[in-house]
């Protein structure tokens, strides 16, 4: 996190003392689309010289681009769109940014004050008068909101930013296009915002709870979820781990928050949907269990067929820790952490007995000359993955796919268990290799949810970005087939040239583009992937219709038991 | 409209009961995509005969192709999604339907009832437990929305239907899993649903106080607006333009209400930048005047700057008619309409004088071999554009170069003067050429613009449908640079191949396509559009980035002047 602009005039606009402010929490590239009433805005945030400009397709893949930004970035995300129109197209990208923890700043340019004011009967708006329609909407996916007049645009600017940091949620700001050229002070500029720290005496009353609840236990297993992801406190979970007698098992969604040749890995924990027996059984029977930064949805419990009961667990959130049934309010997951492994060296357990879990394992690799399978593809994948390698997997097939593999060190794995928005990841992508360009971006996404999203692709090529795309073709939504009803009309999808795509939306720019249909022709294109490492390498897999990784066949009938309850 | 299902069962699933409805009011076509929690809904949907499913690429181009649908049909339009990351990736298109008046159901497959009731952390939600996120914010962008149960389905069903039938105005309709596979009586179906009719009272008051007020008048002036267009009224207004003594104006927005070659008509009316002096002055000192469905936003007027007093004049609206400040309620706008031609014919008006308002003239036919200009082209696509075409013209250059042609017998204009959403119109073509299918869509957009949503143009050409695209290539958002900072990075977008679209997104299905820089080679592919009339014919337009169409420069700078305003 860097500080610009520390020296600062005495005043300056509220656009750019927004960007400055956006630029100090991480967030130097910023997403969206220009608009009638967001042009003002725009000319005074792009005269902040750490402000960089993306423009964006539409202003839902601006929204996924910018969660993609901030989850990589471990900061703040941003885009910018017109009034109503721009904005409402964003709402689904920002509610997912909710739903998943991540800390996107959602800004609107809006219709002058006076404008609005007088309930003026102009463009972008329902004609109606009243001007609150879309705030509203927002206020339903934001954890805080400000329409900004110029007397409070400063403080109200920090207040939104502030708390979408420490929600690890999205905040929404409506800037009239007069409020946005406005001059206000400068002078707090040079103060950076900061997440509050824990208080300290609920994190000293934690800590006696915790050491009280922890006194006699011979070991300690961990659960480790996505929002230690989201707070980048992998490296805690890893201290945590080497400590003698703790184990750590993964959540879907979290699967690079440890190395899973860890000797203290149980690897992933998924309810009764876990690959291991032995990790299912040690988690659920755990005394004590810590739950650290867990989310128990749906998707990330095996449809809640956990064992263990999270009221009795040890349970360490963003900025509140439970013990006991008591909660500590602000007591960071930071802070918190640390305390756990405090107490655990302290009570000096026995040596942790080795993990016989081996992350990956179980897949063998294909006849080279035989049709792709979704086994034989993820196996190869997993022989292939290198390391440092941000890899993305879209709802669906390749979720479900991608969440058997190993993650090899330094890599990532980044999807959307929770939302679960088709169409995500191909803007998620651009965000991800902008806010990480020495790690390489390698997506996994089927083709029903490409085609939501996939102008988007276009971006990356015109900024020469260079991630490998597998465009996994199995002919409609597979996942839906899954679920119910394989053969209706609605399962099915336009049948597009994949291979043109790249070419058609930047005929400018070189890209690498080959479709694999047998184990020979991926290797033969992951060597290709490989080697190209200075422009986009697209594959397009060709894999039959209804051949599922069997992770989705176990949640597409959870899915569909739910949808039956009366 | 046709009512299909009169004889019915004794009961039927909730989603058979809503598909039955929806196909008695016009929406046989629904468009939308699949997800986990609306697959019970649509199956049940699918096994009414009368119901046919429309896949669309993404939730917002259904919104808008239902969008079109409706429009052009007349009647209700629908479009069917999935919980939360579906419904509300659709907002901004349904909101652009309350917005223009265009009655759109949107339909959410939601969780089970006791899913949601146990506030259970499934996919597709802010699992916060909270499962009224979604319904609220489609509260501020609709008329009427209901979540179903078992017990009220039926009726909530008829009421959301009716209500936006008649507000012509968008409704919501959430229903659970379990509720869309209930059984109810199937009665009440053999009744069709109807828009009320006027309130007699009201009508014979108005009727009468409209009377009172022409008394003593030697002629009439008419505005007509978009609203008459919703209704289907334009046989209305022809019917009171050969009324001798009436003359007829229209707004842009409704430029196909009356054939503009009809000695009674005035042309468009746009305040201070009707193109015509003699129609504005007549129009802004009109006495008696009358504003039938008239929409007085900025854009619809010239940015406010109509000389007549809308408080003043006989106001006709949907379901209220105002005369002397009084409103009478519940009075339609068929029957205040017809009111006022019955006493304008007893009134017996002098002759009216012959207008000498000639539409589209003033355009000059360019020199063949000289590049495109943004008036050659329109020049010449004024000579071309063929009878029964169904122009659609997207906002930016192209509604504001259409706004100035003369439509041709048997033609419509659609286009989105209020909400202007950029990239609505190409999926609103692909639901105007279905609901059309004798007439041809032509339609006109930017490349700026077709960014947003081009994934559409595949279902255009799955469904095998020849609509007539312009894509009009002009390096940019150019109505965003005629505002403000034409040089701003953020006016430029990726340049793409536009002539490898078509192939990319439905390689096997034939189409024509052409790139057109000269006079001589846009009459060509005119000739080409005239000729091929059984597939998709798409003429890239390349025109210099800074040309803009007149209309559009100074609505530009009402923008700028606007957002200016402190």
């Amino acid at each position: 996190m860097t500080s610009p602009h520390l020296r600062q005039p005495a005043t300056v606009t509220v656009g750019q003392y927004l960007a400055t402010r956006l630029a100090q929490l991480g967030a130097t590239r910023v997403f969206g689309l220009p608009g009638d009433y967001n042009l003002s805005l725009l000319d005074q945030m792009l005269t902040v010289p750490e402000f960089e400009w993306v423009g964006s397709t539409n202003e839902l893949n601006a929204a996924y681009a910018a969660d993609g930004y901030a989850r990589i970035s471990r900061g703040l995300g941003a885009l910018v769109t017109t009034y109503g129109v721009g904005e409402l197209s964003a709402i689904n990208g920002v509610a997912g940014s909710f739903a998943e923890d991540v800390p996107v700043i959602q800004i609107t340019g809006a219709p002058a004050t006076t404008v609005a004011a007088a309930g003026k009967k102009v463009h972008h708006t329902l004609i109606d008068g009243d001007y609150g329609h879309f705030s509203r909407a927002y206020d339903e996916v934001t954890v805080a909101s400000a329409t900004l007049r110029v007397e409070n645009a400063g403080p109200e600017i920090d207040r939104v930013l502030v708390t979408a940091l420490e929600a690890s949620k999205p905040g929404y700001l409506s800037i009239p296009a007069d409020v946005a050229v406005a001059h206000i002070g400068a002078g707090t500029l040079s103060t950076p915002l900061r997440a509050r720290r824990s208080d300290p005496d609920n994190l000293a009353d934690f800590e006696a709870a915790l050491r009280e609840a922890l006194a006699g236990s011979t070991d300690l297993t961990v659960l480790a979820g996505p929002r230690v992801h989201r707070k980048g406190l992998e490296h805690a979970i890893r201290s945590l781990a080497d400590v003698p007698g703790v184990r750590v098992a993964s959540q879907p969604g979290s699967r690079a928050v440890i190395d899973e040749s860890h000797p203290h890995s149980l690897g992933m924990y998924l309810g009764a949907m876990t690959k291991t027996p032995g990790t299912r059984e040690i988690v659920d029977t755990a005394s004590p269990l810590v739950l650290a930064g867990v989310v128990l949805s749906d998707f990330l419990t095996g449809f809640f067929s956990h064992g263990f009961d999270p009221d009795r667990s040890i349970d360490l959130g963003f900025r509140q820790a439970r013990v006991n049934g008591t909660s500590f309010y602000e007591v960071t997951l930071a802070d918190s952490l640390a305390a756990v492994e405090r107490i655990a060296r302290d009570l000096a357990f026995a040596p942790t007995p080795a993990s016989d879990v081996v992350a990956g394992a179980g897949r063998v690799a294909g006849d080279a000359r035989a049709p792709l399978s979704q086994d034989a593809f993820w196996a190869e994948i997993q022989t292939w993955l290198p390391r440092d390698t941000i890899a993305i997997a879209e709802a669906g097939t390749p979720f479900y796919g991608a969440l058997e593999l190993a993650m090899p060190d330094g890599s990532d794995l980044m999807g959307q268990p929770v939302w679960s928005s088709i169409g995500f990841t191909l803007p998620a992508m651009l965000g991800a290799q902008i806010a990480a360009p020495d790690k390489r971006s390698v997506l996994f996404i089927g083709d029903g949810s490409a085609q939501l999203t996939i102008q988007e692709l276009g971006t990356v090529l015109k900024r020469r970005l260079a991630p490998i795309v597998f465009l996994i073709n199995n002919d409609g939504y597979t996942v839906e087939r899954a679920i119910q009803s394989p053969d209706a009309p609605y399962q099915d999808i336009n049948v597009w040239n994949w291979t043109a795509v790249p070419s058609t939306l930047a005929p400018n720019v070189p890209s690498e583009t080959v479709t694999v249909r047998t184990v020979a022709e991926l290797r033969g294109a992951l060597a290709l992937a490989s080697s190209v490492t200075d422009r986009l390498v697209f594959v397009e897999v060709v894999v039959p219709k209804d051949d599922e990784p069997s992770l989705l066949v176990e949640l597409a009938a959870g899915v569909a038991a739910a949808n039956r309850t009366a």
